[in-house]
């Protein structure tokens, strides 16, 4: 007998086929007949039992099944007699092959810590298992444009000696005779060396901010890409963002229908955002912000609230442009029309989920970068090896970093940056 | 005028572009004629510089060319006089962005300290830059077949609570008030968790290793992929990674053909090894490895010398299959025919580049895998989560690992480990 997966379901209607899974739940509808949601890694399947069809020995083990037990189920699938997509399948036989006694989660709403402490066993409910498909649909989506655009993947080191901004917000770890190590938060000085080999170069991989905020919106573990390109200047760069950032978009919708109305996201939105962005420059916001009531300057950054009001009338995600230097970092380079201003952009996602992508043209000039470097007041030893980027052979390029886990809540709708992880890292969590 | 790259060369033959890049080297053929080798993140050129074409003005430019500048080049390509696949770039002038003078590595020989303390420009050598798109391709080769066989990206974390096994080679790591976390040396027991939502998931990621081996045959960060399938069985899970493997031996020959040119690797090697792998029993492996000399008993493990002997005579790799089970870790499956050995085998690739994948079936039984956890004297409240895999729904389920950096010293011919990731991390070395 052919044992096949949920998604192949629609090959082997009116066959004898075996599937195997777990039961996801189960409904008495008489004594004589049963319905259980059986799933695997592939999808949901309804199941019928009728103990005039399956005779009394196969029937009395479908009742005995709980939650959560494993099994092989032997039967016939058929088209739905109501829904047009949807199929149902006429249990023959099952066999158990792992029992679930009292599986913890149940159908009543349990508070978030309950559930966190449960992660490897919540993963499996049907929310969960939803995010996690969307994740890997985006993370491949984002590397699909990068290699179809001349992007070599280049994993920057994690194991760092110095920071590029500050050391409040570090993971220390001890490193044998050498000290210690910090634990990366961005690659981005590592790829700006790979792309004078390469040409073009991102990474992928988990940053760590060990940031002391109590509330339970920031991971301490986290994914990012960041992208770096010789040749690219600040406009280019903000181009393949935006083309980049479509791209995922419609893949997302193309590849997890399913999965999206399972959570109820509202695809219409997400389709409006896959249109030409918006660019205002940081002054242009602050005046709308201001227009708005916000009490705010001009050499203001945004928190949370001001980045959700500032693509509150806008379908498609809004570029920051041109931010005061002061309020960015020492690697940006100037807008030779302003030198009190950076050649960087932020892009803010629609519907309330604030930044997902930083990017910028980098200072490639070796002097002016060291005088930067200096009035930062950092150790120009740490940075020798960046410096030495503009002495032999600079060129102009830019980059750009994306938070993975900020840009899956924004496609799948989930609000919770705790749930489009796998194992979420917070202040006061590491376990399970 | 067209800007292109060096690989889209042979579409534009005839006509006059512009290309961005760098010096890689340079000829004085006469005071009237120039040889220069142009580089961009795409390949290599040829460039003829003559006087009496270019004129005088931009004759001189070409004059101050050194290694390692970067420069636009403007003119127009042909087909090279004498070799079949090869361009030449007539150059009509050049501008010069970035100068390099005194470029620190050289065409003299210098020893690996030098080069790893100058690992931001070595990278961009030609040996470096091939190995590193062979990296790319090793990575997306492994991602593709894994993402065509029904396996999900699911990111185990780096920052965990406790040790599989064992916490002499952990880096610790302060987290705020819950003590300690340690940096993941395998994702394998999440990944677990993930199998029972997903079916089948893999990681890909760094982990890390604080061997106080004083070699430098060893990182202490490198890159892991660990895949976990339910409902997989110790033979199929050797399957699934003999068609892994071949997949990307087959990849690897299609996608970088110049790159393995540059390193000089024998391709025929590489080509024999796509055949069926051969199996032997650990017992089989000690007989042979007695037979031919070896002092070694029937419990022991291989070390690299050891492992080189496995494969000597073989020309595929060699599957090292049933290990006793008191030298493999808790979590493996017994072998029902002999409860001494486990169903667990590694893979050891030829040519002496050593053990590539380990892999087993996993024990799914709730009570035998509480006995070693606690035989092993492990704390049960740090496993729990574990064991509870197996109290709700377990399943038969295998998996494997691959470190990434050795098979791509085994793709690429790169005796160094530390030549194949972009900024390795040794015991004495963490800068640049």
């Amino acid at each position: 007998m052919k044992i096949i997966e949920i998604k192949d379901i629609e090959k082997q209607l009116g066959k004898e086929v075996k599937l195997r899974g777990w039961v996801r739940n189960y409904r008495k509808a008489s004594s004589k007949l049963r319905f259980v949601i059986f799933r695997d890694g592939s999808g949901e399947l309804q199941c019928v039992a009728s103990k005039p069809d399956m005779g009394e020995e196969a029937f009395e083990k479908v009742k005995q099944l709980t939650v959560e037990t494993s099994l092989e189920i032997i039967g016939v699938p058929q088209k739905h007699p109501k829904f047009e997509d949807k199929f149902e399948f006429h249990l023959k036989d099952v066999n158990i092959i792992g029992t679930a006694d009292e599986y913890p989660i149940g159908k009543k709403e349990h508070g978030p810590d309950f559930l966190l402490s449960q992660r490897h066993l919540w993963l499996r409910s049907r929310r969960q298992n939803a995010v996690l498909k969307i994740r890997h649909t985006v993370y491949f989506a984002i590397c699909e444009y990068l290699n179809n655009n001349g992007f070599y993947r280049f994993d920057s080191p994690i194991l760092t000696p110095n920071a590029s901004e500050g050391t409040t917000t570090l993971f220390e770890v001890p490193y044998f005779d050498l000290g210690s190590a910090f634990l990366s938060q961005s690659g981005q000085l590592y790829l700006e060396a790979g792309i004078m080999s390469l040409g073009r170069v991102y990474d992928f991989g988990p940053v760590f901010r060990a940031e002391k905020s109590k509330t339970r919106k920031h991971l301490t573990e986290f994914w990012m890409m960041d992208a770096e390109a010789a040749f690219v200047e600040h406009e280019e760069n903000m181009q393949i963002q935006e083309e980049l950032i479509r791209f995922i978009i419609r893949t997302v919708i193309r590849s997890n229908k399913v999965e999206l109305e399972i959570l109820e996201r509202d695809i219409k939105q997400l389709k409006k955002a896959d249109a030409p962005f918006t660019i205002m420059t940081h002054r242009q916001v602050i005046d709308m912000l201001k227009a708005k009531g916000v009490k705010i300057g001009y050499e203001d950054d945004f928190g949370a609230a001001e980045e959700e009001m500032i693509t509150e009338d806008s379908q498609v995600p809004i570029f920051v442009d041109r931010w005061p230097k002061d309020i960015k970092s020492f690697y940006m380079k100037r807008d030779p029309k302003d030198p009190e201003l950076v050649l960087g952009a932020d892009l803010i996602a629609p519907e309330g989920f604030g930044e997902i992508i930083g990017g910028s043209q980098r200072e490639d000039d070796h002097d002016i970068l060291l005088g930067r470097i200096t009035k930062e007041g950092y150790d120009i030893k740490d940075y020798q090896w960046f410096l030495d980027l503009r002495k032999y052979g600079s060129v102009p390029h830019s980059g750009f970093g994306i938070g993975l886990e900020r840009l899956i809540q924004w496609m799948s709708g989930v609000r919770h940056i705790r749930e489009v992880i796998p194992f979420p890292r917070m202040i006061n969590r590491i376990y399970p």
